[in-house]
């Protein structure tokens, strides 16, 4: 039987590190990036498409699914792995994330937070038993502790509470977990640093989860508008602050420079919207920076989207086709350029792997940014 | 050099016949249906999925195409098979019908039609001449004639000057594809039979496009609401009225009993845009009938749309978890919803070929019927 939960960092080149996250569905390759599977699908892809992009996890919401279509109903189907036909590790967020940036009326106390849901006003509670519940129910490969976030910019007293509760819920959520029999028995859980923008805030969420003890260890509340700069002075130190025997996920993240720099960083896992959301408003990421397929431009442009890429979009469709495709809200035209957006992020991903293996990570990443950003 | 066009009957069965259309880009299997690729794409289907479900031809629409992105531009980028990236045959169809339920302020005279287009308002010019240049500008393998349609029911008076019109365009028609040059050396062009539901009228019809001569006869002018009745009442006549060595082509048809009926009745090649449509609102077909998977009574149901069907989608889909996508307006949804109706109309077409050949077209036809209609 494959191991729960083994992390092997096999060369590191800087604070970057490359290695393997084994386990019992499969083994991740890190860095890795994770599709959003919002509501049991990568939007506009198979899964077996998600798995021919190269990746090797994807994640599961749980605000969307204990919504619709319950998680009670996906334990009845046997799970979410075989509810939406994929086999391999599926990763799921705790719902507090979107319970505070989706749903209405919300209210939060010490056991945990109420909200009305975006659909149909439903009302809710999620606390960290609840969502450590539903993430078993689900059949979740690596839980997610559920934690109280706060809208940046905020007060240093906003955010200090914010995270010492978060702490105390990441207790909670650990406990909940153990209880869990079976399920815990083959699945892992991480917990989340919080902390804001404050280093020492940082310091003492990190000691904290250190004592609680996870497999891994998620960096949060990043990437909600604070800049790129800010994000990179937090994970300057987040690297140091956590173990370094165990992975690092930067949740949310992000753009394909964002990603470069944070695994220069030392982070190991990521997921992010962008390049399922960007596919279907017609923005392709390539290696000289986004395009938008809705510019007039493309119309007559016989080029694929991306002459380095290996993607099966760019062996076939031109950008005049693309263009075609989403000017007229075809659903071709998202399916394409999603499967080409995943591809893109997943051959990047492949490309830091084989950098930081060779100990050419550092000129990889000045050399990818500097042309993503058209400085080269 | 595959041959410009060969029509070859391996059996009959009764009325019924199989056999195969070879023509330069490809070999059609015979009775064949065309999925509709309105503009240049097969709605949420990629074309390699297209051919897998079993489809050796597909039909693309003047109407579309020639509003956006423009025949002008598909010629530039290469035809439209480069363009959308399917190798096999296209069929195109003339623009008239669409003209006519599409388009606004429509005038028709001796020359042709004048309209508004439905998405911008600009106006437009089609002829049998316009019509034929657009299709060969598209690069189509099977061109068809540009005809006018009445709506019924219409008096005799009106459907007969429609048709005799109709015939004076398809002389047109035949002329302009004749004066193509290489395009016409190496594509074939139908005529379109028309007449309403009048038996005279239709023959009359028949024996005009005879004395033209085409490669191949469509039957024109039904599946406009005139029911199931009616439309085999035609049928009934239409092979014998036809070549019987030219492929019959029913345009615009239809359900799968309707195709059933029609084969029965000699009927070749067919397109229709249900399965790409009904997909895209959750409507499955089955050998037992049609299923509306909004409907809540799925939302639970672990087994497959069609416990018979070869496709990919009823190997590994529950209907509970079409039914969560369909109702959560997931664009997967709508491309495994279409591909498991692409495969049904493929497989129908599979199992019709399969037993006009073995002589049991009769009993086939009843039991499919039968059980389809739910009476078995």
């Amino acid at each position: 039987m494959p191991p729960r939960f083994a992390f092997t960092v096999a060369a590191t080149d800087g604070a970057a590190r490359t290695g393997t996250l084994a386990l019992r569905r499969g083994t991740i390759r890190t860095p890795a990036f994770m599709p959003v599977g919002t509501a049991a699908t990568v939007k506009a892809m198979r899964p077996a498409e998600v798995a021919e992009a190269g990746a090797d996890i994807i994640l599961g919401n749980t605000y969307h699914l204990m919504l619709r279509p319950t998680a009670e109903r996906i334990a009845r189907l046997g799970g979410l792995h075989r509810f939406m036909g994929w086999t391999g590790p599926i990763l799921t967020d705790s719902g507090g994330y979107q319970v505070m940036s989706l749903g209405a009326l919300t209210k939060v106390t010490e056991d945990g937070v109420t909200f009305a849901s975006h659909r149909d006003g439903s009302r809710h509670a999620v606390s960290p038993e609840r969502s450590i519940e539903i993430q078993r129910l689900l059949g979740s490969d690596i839980v997610m502790a559920f934690d109280e976030l706060v809208a940046l910019p905020a007060s240093r007293d906003a955010v200090e509470a914010a995270m010492a509760r978060s702490m105390r819920w990441a207790r909670r959520s650990r406990d909940a977990f153990d209880g869990g029999g079976d399920h815990a028995a083959n699945a892992a859980i991480f917990g989340i640093q919080q902390g804001g923008l404050d280093r020492d805030l940082r310091a003492e969420s990190a000691a904290a989860l250190r004592d609680i003890g996870f497999d891994g260890y998620a960096i949060g509340g990043l990437a909600v508008g604070e800049g790129q700069d800010a994000m990179f002075g937090v994970l300057d130190h987040a690297a140091g602050q956590l173990p370094a025997d165990a992975p690092r996920y930067l949740m949310g993240v992000g753009k394909p420079d964002d990603i470069v720099g944070a695994v220069l960083r030392g982070v190991d896992m990521f997921d992010c919207v962008l390049p399922t959301r960007s596919g279907r408003t017609g923005q392709a990421f390539t290696r000289r920076g986004q395009l938008n397929l809705r510019n007039a431009k493309h119309v007559d442009d016989d080029a694929p989207l991306d002459a380095e890429c290996p993607c099966p979009v760019c062996a076939t469709a031109s950008r005049a086709y693309l263009s075609h495709l989403v000017r007229s809200d075809e659903i071709l035209g998202a399916m394409l350029m999603t499967e080409h957006n995943i591809w893109f992020y997943q051959t990047l991903m492949a490309d830091l792997r084989a950098a930081i293996a060779s100990g050419r990570m550092k000129a990889f990443a000045a050399a990818f940014v500097a042309r993503y950003r058209g400085r080269a």
